[in-house]
Order: C-alpha cells, then structure tokens, then sequence
C-alpha cells in the first residue's frame, strides 16, 4: 500500500509501474457524533477501513476528503456540510486526475450516510463515462453490529455515536474518546423516519442514537475487522466482473 | 485554539459561547513536489500556519482540505487537481455552515498557487453576500525567503520544492522527507513564465525548481515564524478595520 | 380523487377548497421490458397505483410523466433515457407550481429504477427548503412478489419483464400484452451486479429477467392491492409524523 | 405509424429496420383552459395531431409530454408550469437517445405557447450539433380559425379556452368538455399584450379569451385536418431540404 | 437623453432625479455583412436608432453591446458569435446594476436576428422578477422596407446586406460603406428556411441576400425615422399599459 | 492593423491571409470616475492601448466589450456591474469564434480591475484547452505613474480618477473632461484595503482616490507611450516563448 500523502511523485510512478493500479478514496465527514467522539468520527474510520484494504490490494491510498453532505446533522456546531453538488464534484475531479496518471480503479470508501447519494452518482457517471468507479458503504457493518453490540440499536441499522461507532473510534483513535461523557439516548423517532429529511437536533438533543457505554477496543477491533474483509470480497468480486482479476 | 477535527460539537458550542468566533480554513494540494518531499507538502504547510496563527487567536480550526487546483503540476503521477469551480464550491458550502453555528470570520489559509484564483474568488462572493471571509497567501514568504535562502530562487518569487519548501518541512514533518534524494534544478523559462499556463514537467523533469540542499529545520521555523508573524497581522489588521476588534 | 389531466382549473379549485390537498405525482419511464410488454410498462404500473393511493385520500391525481433515467436499458431500440439533473428538474418545478395552488403534500409514485436517485434527491432538496415531499417505491412488492411468484427471481428483488410485471401489466392493460411472446431469460449476472452501472443488453438480448410464463391478471390484481395498501400506509404515517393527520 | 407507449422495444427494431426513422414528439401542457376545458387540452391537441401526422410518415409516435413551460396561466389553480430550461433539457434528452436507436428526424409538435422559446432553442442545439430536428407550432392554425370560427378573436391570432380550441378538444375528447359551463370572455388587453409576460388571470377571471359557444366536433375536425395537412407540408418541404426524401 | 458612455456618474445622478428613469440598450454584433459593409453594421443601426428613441424619451442611453449572437454567419472571417446564454447573462447583469441607481424600463433595441430567442429570454426573466423590461425588434422594418425598396427581397421579409441595411448605413456611417463592392445576390433558399439553423455560407458566398446597389442615405434616413417612430410608439404603448405614463 | 468594427468580412480574409493571425480585444468597463471623467474612461484608455498596440504587430483590433465587472463602484448611479462568471463567458465565446477563421493568438487587454479575475480565468480554459490566450494589464503602470504624476499614490498602485487617469483619457478623448470638476480626494483606506472586496462609495463620496488637478494631455500621452511599449514587450515575449515569433 502506498500512502499518497507521504509519498512523493517518483513513489508513485514505481507502485503504478509495479502493477499497482487500485486507488482508495476516503470520504469522510465533519460532523456531531455527541459529546464523546470526535467532529471526525467518519474520517477516522473510514480512513482506517480504506488503509486496511489498500494495504490488502498493494493499492494507493488517497488522502481522506474530512467533510461530507451531512444536512441531517446541521443543527450541532461544529458539524459542517458540503451540498451534494460539491461532494459529487470532488470525486470526479480525483478520479479524472488519477485516471491521468494510470489508476484503473477507484475504490471510493464512504463513511458518512449523506454522501451516499452524491458518491454513487459520481461512480455512476465515470462508469457510464467508461472510467471503472465504486462505492463501498461499510459492507457487513449492521450484521456485524447485529453480532457484536450489546446495547439496542435505536433503530433497525440505525446507530450515531453509539457503541458501534464509539468502539470503532476507541480501535483507532481512543485519544480523542471521552468515556465520562457517554450517555445513552434512544429518542422517539416519527413513523416516516428515513424516508424524509429531519434534523437530528430536532430528535436527539445530544446528538446520540443507541448507547456508547458498552463500547470496547476490541468490540472496534472486531467490527473493523469484518466490514475490511467484506470489503475486500467486494472488491475481489467486482475486479472478477471487470476482468481485471 | 480548538482543532475541530479532534473536539466534539459540545466543544465547539462552549469554544464559540466564549466569544471565540474566528475559523481557520487550510486550503492544501495533493502536488508533486520533487523526488524528496510528500505530495502532501501544501497541506502540512498551510495546515501547520493555520494552527498557530488559530492559536494565536484563540480560533476554531478546521480540518485541512487535501486537495487543490494544480493544473501546473498534472504532468507527474500523484497530482490530483480540483477543478476551480470545485475549489470555489468547497469554500462557499464550509462558510455557509460555519456561519449558521456562529463563526463570524473566516480565514482561508490557502497553501497551493493553483487555488488563489478560486478561493479569492469565493472570498469575494462571500464578502458581496455580507459574510465575512479573507485569503492568506503565505504572506512575508518572499521576504523571508530573501533573507533566510542561501541558495538563488529558480525566478523572482518563485521556489518549488527547494531549499524554502523543504526547509518548512523540515520543521514540520521531517521524517517525510528524503535527504538522500536532494538534487538541485534550475529550469530555464519561458520569458512569459506565470503569464499563461504551463506545465512544469515541461520544464523540469524533477518536478523541482530551486536547490533543497542547504535546507534545514532550523530555517524551516524561522521561515513559518515570519509568516505566522505576517499572517497575524494581516487578520489583526482586517478585524480592527471591519470593526471586529 | 381528482384527475387532474381530465379536471379543469375550476374543478382544482373547488377540490382544494373542500381540503384535499395531497397530490400525487406518477414518475414512469420508457424503456424496454422485452418483447412481450409495452415501453411504457413503468409508467402503467405507477400511474395505475398512484390512482388507487390518490382514491384513498381524495388526492390529485397529476398527469404521469411518461419518460425517466433509465440509461441501464439504453441498448435496446424504444427506449428514452432523461439524465438525471432532468428527472430531478422536473419534480421541482412541478412541486412549485402545486404548492403556488394550495397543494401541502406531493407523493411521488416512482415507476422507475433509474429514478430513485433523482427523484429522491428532488425530494430532499425540496423538504429541506420546507415543502413537503416525500417517495413512494412500490413499498411491499419484494414481500408480495415472495408471496405470489411461481417463477424464481432473476436474483434476490430482481425482477424485471418477468411473471411480477407482466402480471401487473394483465390486471391493468392486457391488450398491451403479447403472451405468445413469453420467453424466460434467467441471466448470468456479475458478481458485483447492483454495484456499478450495466447495460443490460449485454445480460439478456431478450431484455428479460424472470419468467413470465405464469403471470396472470389475478395476481397482477394481488400484487397491486398489496403495494396499494403498504403505499397508504406509508403516506398515513407520513401525514401522522408531520402532524397533518 | 408505430405508438411507442403501446409497443415492445422489438417492434421498435422491426419498425425502424423497415426504414421508418422520423419520430414525433408531442409537447403540452397542463394549463387552465377556462372551467369548460380540462387542463390537458394543449396536450390532448399536439398529441392527436402528431398521431396523424406521423401516421402519413409511418413515423414512430413518442408518448406525449404532458407539462410545458406556461407561467402567463400560473395564477389559476391546476396550472403547472415547467421552467424554460426544463422544456429544453427533456428535449434535448429524449433526442439524444431517440439518436441513439436510429432515428434520423425528431419533430417536435408544440402544443403551448410558452413552450416555443425552450422547444425551438432545443432544436437549434441539436441542429447546430448535427442531430436533424424541427418544431411544428399548429401552422395553418390562424388561417383556418379564420376561415372557420363564427365568434371573433379574442385579439388578432389570440385564442384561448375559445371556439377554436373547444372545437379541437370536442373532436378529439368530447367526454371532457362541459357545454353547460361555456361562457365568452373578450378582456381588454393592454396595448403592448404580447410584447411582456402577463399573468392572464389578472385579465381574465375565467381564463377564457373569446367564445366556446360556437364550438362544434365537426369545426374540431376540419381545424385538426388543416393544421395536420399543413404539418405534413413543413415536414416534407424539410426532409425534402435536407435531402432525406 | 443621456449618452452614459460620455457622462459622468453625477450627470447620471442629475438626469434621474429630474425624472428620466428610462434606459435604452442596443444590443448589436459583429457579423459579416457582404464585402461592402462593416462588421458592425447592426450595432451601428440598432445604437441609431435607440439614440433616436432615447432622446424622445430623455432616456438613458447605454453603450451599444458590440457582440451577439450570430451563429448562422459563423462561416465568415470576422465574425464573433456569442452563445445564446452569454447574451441572456449580460442583458441580467446589465438590468441588475441600471435597476439599483433607480433606472425603472430597460428597453433593449435588438439589432441581430440571433439575439431575439436570447434577449427575449431575459426580458422575461426580468419581467417576471418584477424589473420592467422590453424589446424592440425593428418595429416596422418590413412596411417601410416593401414601401422604400426597390429592389425585390430575397425572402418575404429577408434582407442582409442588401439596399435596406446598406442605406441606413449610409445614412449613419457613410465612410465604412464601400459602393465599388456593392454586388446583388438571391440565393435560392431551401424549402424549409427559417426552421431550422443554416449556415448562410453554404447560402450565399457573399454573405448578401437581396441587391444593394439601389441604397441610398435618403432612403436610409427614412427607414430610420419610420422604424423610430414606431419605436416610440410601442415604448408608449407600453408605458402606458404598465401605468407609467 | 484591422479594425474589425469598421473592416468588412473580406478585408478579414485578405488580413488574415496575409499571416496577420493575432488579435487583440480591449476588455473595458461602465463605471465611475469621479464627476470630471466619463463613465466609459477604462473602455477608452483599454481601446486606446488596444489599437496602439495591434498596429505594432498588424493585428486585428476586436471592438472594445463596453462593461466590465466594477462590483466595487457599484454604490455609484451609471455603474454597470457584468457578473465575473458573465465577463469569463464573453471571452471564451469570443476566443472560440475568433479561432474558428484563423486567429492564432488572442490578447485581452484588461481596462478594468475588476475584470482581472474573469478574464485571467478565461485565458487560463482557453490555454489548457490549447487555445493560445494571454491578458495585458496595463504593464508598466505604477512605474510610469512614480516617474510622471506630481500628485501622490492615494495608496501605493492605488489610482482612480487620479492624475494619471485623468491625464490618458485627456490624452484620448479631452472633449469629455471636465477640468471644472477636478477635486482631490484622499480617502482613509482600511488597513486591510485590497484584501477585501469594499465598495468605494463608503470611502470616497466623489468617487475619486487621488487629485486630477496636475493632469495634462502631454503627461497622458507619455503614460500611453510607456504603457503599449511594455504592452508590445510582452506581447513579444510570449510569442517568442511558444514559438511564434
């Protein structure tokens, strides 16, 4: 795996002259994970689960972006929201410049639930444009949280700052964790929930869905383990369709 | 200071509630930079200004954005470039958030020539539109740069990857950068050389514009000093003049 | 229910006026759905449903758009895709005229695949701008497809000319069908099918998916109450959440 | 003729291979025509004359559009008006894949006064970009309303929800129209009508600009006969000019 | 009337706060016009002519805009076209800025025929935004034409470069009109002309449809004064109908 | 040289013929200058350098864009204000029509500070997208301004309706100067002036920044002389640099 943020240009052109042709972007977000994890909670794990599968690919990994479309949680400071339009924007122009200089593949590795949209469109377009583009949404993570979690989901896959997304913060960066904050919030959520925009701060005062206290390194470990290994399928399996594998 | 990236919005709220209103943006590149620093060298640089020149006043950091426009530099793997319009975009969509939690100034501390013209540009809307916001270019480079460089600019102004560059790495990230790779160059250029467009892989096949080897660390602090200096004294001079201070 | 293609303007007014104002929006396509089924198979199955919602809440019935993104089927001659910016353009504009007029709430029944993500976007952009909108996609017809179907699925959900639509097709436009033209088509699909975009000509030179041989007008019938009235109750919670019922 | 809403997309292959490529293509509107009018009528018009024509040219009959770009009838409710941009992007779009499955000559019949600017620009694009096609905006319509309408024009050329059109609508959909609610309507119109957008309902309380009392079916069919023999005339004299015939 | 490109800002203050809220704008190009006439003719008519206008009214006369659209002279050295869109913009700028130092009717003089789809387009942009704004096509050009003609036009209502446009500018710029070049042409027009963009290279090779050699600057002052005088009276006529006179 | 706007379309053909490819486009504004000077002053003293500079290399003199992007004079009654985005598109169209017959190299000579932005960014598409492209602005200025003016910089490089301002237009167009108008003005400028988009009319009330009093034609003139001479330097520079010279 090759870093693109510490490597240098001549780095680059070896690992893609070596046959190493698999980019991994990172796409994050800046935004409230309640009072405990950190505005960059989707960065951080978005960019471990992409270094751990570039490291598996001999890819090269692209620096995280650290903001995403992320309206739903606009009512906490600090959190700041890109429009679709730019996130979408952003991947085409990466993908244009890695394409220049020999990437056949660009792995998009999305951790933030408002750039679902504005990346797959973007994935969308390249392939439509004949440039091999997809987007991993943290496969397996509900089966594994299904597994893994001891406290109760606040909703069917649903879970903010709770103790899936705190034990994966713990796994990477347990600096940035503040136990003695944790609080458990299980806000009553209107009968149309998903199928509408709503702001989170109108829901949860906290910013907290699910309960962070049962929340471990190991449980992160654990959870960071399986969504990679998935991944990792799904990268296998769509370099096999392409016949790049 | 409060680095965004690391605090939680709860952090946020009380940084902003203590009257600590003013937003530091590092704009960085993901850009060749020679054979002996990281593509990401714009990024660390503005990145590590912008932190003490938020420490300075007591400001809200944000996280810095990896990617520019470098359009010069596409010629070398590795270089991934924005278009304008997207540069432009990122800006806007960050200020609109910023503002509806409470930030008052923004500071777009830009680390990348390719981006001035789109974050200008993007000051300037913003300004029109009655939200504060102003561009640091690295002020009081070229002046320390003349005083501190022992070896000659490769133009008037112009060093890219040479002795300045390398010497603020130096002192920001040193374990990125190769020594062992240092190899001075001098291009000719053209007698309209940064009146229109031109690739610099057209000129330099290193991707370096000056000399690295007399670079230190010691120079590379004395180098950011200057312009953390500078740079406070442009955002003092802007607040006393829009009345902020 | 008032069907607006039929309705004059004095007819609006008078069904406005008695409180009736939820309007739903029928989103079809034309695009291929093998040899035995109209081009306008999307648009027959939303309007056809769209009607029935509409009857239940005295609603407005818009007139279907006949066309949608639908590039997946682009290699077979009939079929017209809008891009997505389209799609989307025209949910907004329709959503502002209806709104001028009285209209609190636009349902959109989306017939189409390839308009999930335009049309959903389209909704979000405007209940963010605070009109109200919200996405209908044949809630329940993987359930009651499970339930009904003799034929096995092309793959888990995915159905398409098959016993499920040429059902659905009998119960509300039989001499639109060709039964001598049955053909099952079950083809291989890549591994990561669902994940990129496909032009289906190059799965099945048929434009088949499934089976249609034992498709009927009674099940079609089953299958469309049963959608029907998982599509009421999707609207009804939604109406409840927002405190308009 | 071939009605593409009503055929497989084989049909489509088997029509176009025996080499029938011209494709005509509707433009309404759902737009006020008075309270004895449904809102459809301009739709119900341009598609009933597109059916014919293209049946002279054994043409292919794209579905019609059944919303147009018509703010002047904004103020009545019912009325929904697509932005010009709109009306220009679905042309644009539906040619680009019509292109795409060999049609040779889009006509577009334009059946709304407020889709003439966005309809022609369309076209003009497509034909300055190589891709033939035309608009047909009713000719003949003035001439024959002359030579058959026993009210007078409600201004020279100027007809709307009047005999004329009610007489198209009783040949084509007798069903629905409502004779019990025709009643004239001659507003004065400012002096520059015509030359500045003017919302009608601030001229007309019913949206009617002449007499529907006049209207008969067999007025209707003589109107429609008119404008489709003139129809066919322009698009012979075109394909005769571009050397397709 | 107030030429603004020889005022000062103050004289503009003056002539407003005397009452004279009226702006006249001519929108021109540079298109070919035969060997015998400049580049510039249609400016230099439609800057005559609202010059003309403009005193009647004491109005505001803005500088002519040189360029516009002219697509269908675009295989002639010389001339510049301007896309559809660039024109609507600068009408949009131009009305914005003249609205905010209190300037009430913007009266675009149009002298290129590919200008009207566009300056019409923002007209009623403006008009619809609530910022009164009008166009004036050559009102009268035709009747004065067929009652001061000589020569025969080269299509009902065609004439370029021909005796009308050669004798207006030989009454306005009679030093850029070149007499030894004066050379009829009637090229036979397709069928269809006037539907559908044509390249009027592939026409003319001169680039003159009708016969200029009977021009006169006699005749040119009085095509003038007529298309003036009828110019005001369209100005007044709307004046009156939006209740500002 | 050829002035276009005077020049029939086959005086362009034989110019060009006759190896004459480059072409030179005056880039002006509408925007005040104080009571004494014309609102078009940047029009006339970019045309006038435009012209002295095209007759240099046997150019074609395009005719001058008469507005201009001037946001920062907007508080002022006759400043016309083009949006960047418009000024941008005005150049590119024109690029692309001056390409298509011949023009090798386009030359924006940029009257107007505002414009730098848009015009540097239209020249910028135009070099990438291998469109030969370059903008002068005003070369040579301030080192002409500190060798001739007696009056003081009102800031350093900072002139509006000043001496030197004063002195081109009395060089070019003294029939619209007013010397009974002449007033100094020095404004307090914020510390942070010109690093942030302010409207002058807050700074000045007459809209002057410098005194116009020691002016005079003789001093213009030298001005010019100085300013085409670094022009043409330039122009030749750039040639050399891509070989064209």
């Amino acid at each position: 795996m090759l870093d693109l943020a510490s490597a240098s240009w001549t780095d680059v052109r070896e690992h893609i002259a070596a046959g190493n042709t698999i980019a991994f972007l990172p796409f994050g977000a800046l935004e409230q994970h309640g009072p405990h994890l950190p505005l960059s909670t989707d960065t951080i794990q978005c960019a471990g689960i992409a270094a751990r599968v570039a490291e598996h690919f001999s890819g090269l990994l692209l620096p995280p972006v650290p903001y995403g479309e992320t309206w739903d949680n606009g009512g906490f400071p600090g959190t700041i929201s890109l429009s679709a339009s730019t996130v979408t924007a952003i991947c085409l122009d990466i993908a244009t410049s890695a394409t220049s200089f020999g990437v056949t593949t660009l792995v998009i590795v999305n951790g933030d639930y408002g750039n679902r949209a504005p990346v797959h469109a973007a994935a969308r377009q390249l392939s439509i444009a004949g440039s091999d583009a997809i987007v991993l949404d943290y496969p397996g993570l509900v089966e594994v949280g299904d597994a893994i979690k001891e406290s109760p989901w606040a909703a069917p896959g649903l879970c903010h700052a709770d103790e899936l997304e705190t034990s994966m913060v713990l796994a990477l960066r347990p600096e940035l964790v503040h136990p003695e904050r944790y609080a458990a919030a299980y806000p009553e959520l209107p009968a149309d929930f998903g199928r509408r925009p709503i702001r989170f701060d109108t829901l949860s005062p906290s910013g907290v869905f699910g309960d962070p206290r049962p929340s471990s390194a190991l449980k992160g470990e654990a959870i960071l383990s399986f969504v990679v290994e998935r991944s990792i399928a799904e990268v296998d399996a769509h370099l096999g369709a392409i016949g790049a594998r």
